[in-house]
């Protein structure tokens, strides 16, 4: 019997375009993820620099294993609570929009590139990345990474639900009106696929856009383990593997598929 | 400009195993849809027979153009409207769990099997269908078909919107206590895929099944247009492909996909 992981979900972020404020207010997160006793504290995308900051993403872009990552890694080993983390990655010239696995003992288990880009938002500032399933083993926990628009793609839930995901966790950054984007397809990802899934948004205002909050951790029935309002929380729940089993024993989605039927070609309309 | 397509959603059922009452009840129907102004009345799974009725599916089994589909087709031409409706065909010594289209003169325009078939109810009654995406176009829209438990694999709902669906039919029989199928997974099909789909219960007991309604027909934003409760119901209301252009104007989930992504091998943990 797998023990369940305790998840603490930051929905909030510090001062856009202003690391060292995120900074501290992660260390503050993490302790007191550490004192609700989570495993693994999940903080939105693009956490420690903010998001809709324009070029100034371009400018705070440093390698996975630069000062963001080391800053990190301390305040993870110091609490003794993993953190993924949001930032802009400066590789080969590129500018990613990537998360960051961090583990309690702050050894990076992971790095992931947003592979869908979000209109313009994205396209202006970030290289897309090219690989869609990125996981880390935490015990008998599989953790996968996405990043925001990512998961209204079911593809890309499938992945990983298929290469053995069971905890799919999701930075966002989530502005109005598309709130069913949180309360419709997240819920449903985690439900067609029965895995859980973490989902953590911003609530604040940034430049044009607002941020909707309604951050959720999701169970493998489509049940909502936990749910923000539109304001700053920090939500800690239970990723409880007897739930997927569960799930899995009564109804196997991933087992009835007809994969050789998904890349037929479409027929022509017939009488 | 196409103009909206007035559906109506037939939530309800004759008595299981009597053909004779279910032609009666769909000719009542047919003719309250001609009035509301309907063009195309969706009936539930197996709607002719019943669906939980075991092996009465096999002994009332007929070919696609047998009697069922004559008195169906009269029913359509005397009322101008077009029928989806459900029943178990017989082809080649074997049973589908099957959905035919007749349009408002009365001639067959579409035959779907069911190619996804759920748990013992089915496998014990029914063989699979091979044929994934079947169509017909009315006007200017494009109609596809599927049967109850494929709407829940998000494959078969994006296979059909790769192939130009823009409104799904699905007739169902979906029982307690499932009722997130209705709530969650069918509107998430529409707004994923930004499509109109229309999805069609039961809502009577039978055998050992209470079928929980929740009929509901789904705008390309996953806005419920219609949604019925747990009781018998007439419903209607429009497609209109001026919601489907606005939504695909405002974003493109299908053009921003990354296909060459999605059957990529899974990688293995990795620091």
């Amino acid at each position: 019997m797998t023990a369940p992981l305790r998840v603490a979900l930051d929905q909030g972020t510090g001062l856009s375009g202003d690391p060292a404020s995120s900074l501290d207010r992660l260390r503050e997160r993490a302790r007191a993820a550490a004192a609700d006793g989570a495993a693994l504290l999940v903080t939105p995308e693009m956490s420690l620099t903010g998001y809709n900051i324009g070029s100034e993403a371009a400018r705070l872009a440093e390698p996975a294993d630069g000062p963001l990552f080391d800053a990190v890694s301390r305040i993870a080993a110091d609490t003794g609570v993993a953190i993924v983390y949001g930032f802009p990655e400066l590789a080969d010239g590129n500018v990613y929009n990537a998360v960051r696995f961090v583990d309690a003992a702050g050894s990076s288990r992971a790095l992931y590139r947003k592979t869908h880009l979000f209109g313009d938002l994205d396209r202006d500032l970030f290289s897309a990345g090219d690989e869609l399933v990125v996981q880390v083993d935490l015990g008998a926990h599989r953790i996968g990474l996405l990043v925001c628009y990512d998961v209204e793609f079911p593809e890309a839930v499938r992945a990983h639900a298929l290469a053995g995901t069971t905890l799919l966790v999701v930075p966002t950054a989530l502005m109005g009106p598309n709130t069913s984007v949180a309360t419709l397809l997240v819920p449903a990802r985690a439900m067609e696929n029965q895995i859980h899934l973490a989902y953590v948004n911003r609530c604040d205002t940034e430049g044009d856009l607002d941020y909707v909050g309604l951050s959720a951790l999701v169970g493998p029935d489509g049940t909502e383990i936990l749910r923000a309002g539109p304001t700053e929380a920090l939500l800690v729940g239970d990723v409880d593997p007897a739930a997927t089993e569960a799930s899995r024993a009564e109804l196997s989605y991933l087992g009835d598929r007809r994969p050789e039927l998904y890349s037929a070609p479409a027929t022509a309309p017939a009488p």
